[in-house]
């Protein structure tokens, strides 16, 4: 995929599995003759609203780095291809934290726009998430959004970082236009405030954490068409929090304070401190969500539910290329059920996939 | 390597790269030159006492899957090649258990006894690890070593299998012999039982462990020489057996136990009781190990070792091929400094190695 122009090829492979896993669609050749003619005559060719649907749930499929796709042919893909302004955008991009929330249910959910064309790229989000809290490195907040929080501060973004002020989001609407923020309305972000099932002062460390992750730096890959955006949500795993968010000395780096709290020598390793200080942090925020009624999974359930998917996956004849490093969760690794196997490879090639966005 | 013939491009490549590296061992040509011609007549040739020293400690160095290599250079290799009848084999590896285990102070040591030849296959240890401990599946002891036990039961070994019943040694000299077993004797294994610092319900378990990982499942190979026998040892990391061997489903499964002494809920997952009972083995294992006098590396202080090891040989000017999946420990992957980052791959034909032995 390059200058919005579609291989022909990747058109074909995936129209063909696409009528191959769908039969109810009918035989593939005459909207094969037809997809081919409209990219020999524009360079590109339109996705049917089904296609669009089935393309989005089997990138989520074939990603191999995520735990949690058992549940992928129930994913909601929201057709926004006609959507296109930044302001448009946004307001889509709040939509989708409203419908992804779901009033604690959280459901997984794509919101798909405009693709790149021949002379016309497609829009681009510039967060890494639609909600994120800003950083300043080795100052204050998460310093993994220290570019971002940068650049909406080139942009004028005038609001004081504290240690979870949410990110602006930030839309460029076409690489000649500067790209402009967007204040999150207040209905758009639910928080869960981080305490601790028996440790009273957990709650004095002030954490927090939002409640949907919507990863949107990847673009949606469908048959030859690139989707530069296509923010997506599922729910969170509860290490993805208390251990790598919250954990890691690249983020907010609070194993030492809470060791301190929990009265544990720092200065040796012999009292696996930072072990622990780990443990009850991922207590702490799984017991905190279960509270505010937001879905959250612990990794021993999603590692069994990834294990059932790949059972359901074998039983339809597909394989389920999988890449062991993300899978294992960062802590207790071994006492999941993932850890103890080895899983099929993920070809480079394969398609539909979320993929590293090219810059413009 | 096959048949015992040493493959001569294998020999030169081996000898140039130890030349290389050891320019005080002189010119590399005569020695090549009378190498070859041994193998032109043999089938095979004769290490010297200096290049299988080097061979042994870049195996190691060498081992992708080993977060312990930052001591490589220091590696004690035993040269035991004359050695080849069962009996000297099971005293020579008493001999490398008693001086690997030097009173608590654990030092690397690989014994390296008769290689492969033409028509004349070396011998075989056939137990994982000298020390370990029997087990019949589902019933008691260690699930791992079930099949090697079975062995030991068929070739008359006759004592009972209690949970930490050490295997016997089992040695075969030659495919068209009847393999051998050999009692440890008592001052070959040191065992650590198993209490916590501060859980006095601990000791109860009536845990232990051997002070000793001597791992024998591995043939080293050398410039086309396969030794096929050459069980070494380093010390051990505290997760091998607080994470994997005591937590294991698959091996003593203890975490049910010990979260039930903890109080802890195991019918749900949300008390992460199966991370709490994780860390409670890993401390006790720890403190047990230090209060006992043996050496035993905690995960992150190895983790950080590691590091230091990539950054001497970068210096060296050297890759340091790695298997993220092996080097980041079982339990607080993500709290380890080994987890952020990509190692170099593991070339499958990289030698000298410690490589799957081939069965005769
Ligand atoms: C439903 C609940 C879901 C769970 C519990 C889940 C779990 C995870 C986890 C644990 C990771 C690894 C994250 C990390 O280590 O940084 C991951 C990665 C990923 N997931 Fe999921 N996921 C869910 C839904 C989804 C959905 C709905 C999609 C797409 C439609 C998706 C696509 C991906 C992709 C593309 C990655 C890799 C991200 C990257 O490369 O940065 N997941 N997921
Ligand atoms: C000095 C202390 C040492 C430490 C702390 C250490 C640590 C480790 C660890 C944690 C593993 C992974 C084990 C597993 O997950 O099952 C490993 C594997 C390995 N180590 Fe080391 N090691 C040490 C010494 C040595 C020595 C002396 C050698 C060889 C001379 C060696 C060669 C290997 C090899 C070949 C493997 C892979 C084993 C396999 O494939 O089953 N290590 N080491």
């Amino acid at each position: 995929v390059r200058d919005g122009r579609a291989d022909p090829d990747d058109a074909e492979a995936f129209l063909r599995q696409f009528h191959r896993e769908r039969p109810e669609a009918g035989p593939v050749e005459p909207r094969l003759r037809q997809a081919l003619a409209e990219i020999a005559d524009t360079g590109t060719y339109t996705h049917t609203r089904d296609e669009l649907v089935f393309g989005a749930r089997v990138a989520w499929r074939n990603a191999g780095r995520c735990l949690g796709r058992l549940y992928w042919q129930s994913l909601v893909v929201r057709d926004l291809r006609h959507v296109s302004s930044a302001e448009q955008i946004a307001a889509a991009c709040f939509d989708h934290l409203r419908r992804g929330h779901n009033g604690g249910r959280v459901r997984p959910l794509v919101s798909v726009f405009a693709p790149d064309r021949p002379g016309r790229p497609g829009p681009r989000g510039r967060n890494g998430q639609l909600v994120s809290y800003a950083g300043v490195r080795r100052r204050v907040g998460d310093p993994k959004t220290a570019d971002t929080t940068a650049l909406a501060r080139r942009l004028g973004w005038p609001d004081p970082v504290g240690e979870f002020t949410v990110l602006p989001l930030i839309v460029q609407e076409h690489p000649a236009l500067r790209p402009r923020w967007f204040r999150l309305p207040e209905d758009t972000v639910h928080e869960v405030a981080i305490t601790h099932p028996r440790l009273a002062w957990f709650a004095e460390l002030g954490l927090r954490w939002h409640a949907v992750p919507a990863v949107s730096h990847l673009a949606l890959e469908v048959g030859g068409v690139c989707y530069p955006s296509a923010p997506q949500n599922g729910w969170y795993m509860v290490t993805e929090i208390g251990a790598r968010n919250l954990g890691d000395t690249g983020r907010y780096d609070l194993l030492p304070e809470v060791a301190r709290r929990l009265g544990l020598d720092t200065a040796a390793e012999d009292s696996l401190w930072r072990d622990r200080a780990l443990v009850e942090l991922n207590v702490a925020v799984l017991h905190s969500f279960r509270r505010a009624g937001v879905t959250m999974a612990d990794h021993h359930t999603e590692a069994r539910r990834f294990l059932t998917h790949i059972e359901r996956e074998e039983r339809a004849g597909r394989a389920v290329p999988a890449d062991w490093s993300w899978l294992v969760p960062p802590i207790s690794g071994s006492a999941t059920a993932v850890f103890h196997r080895y899983y099929d490879p993920v070809p480079g090639a394969l398609r539909p996939a979320f993929v590293a966005r090219l810059p413009w």
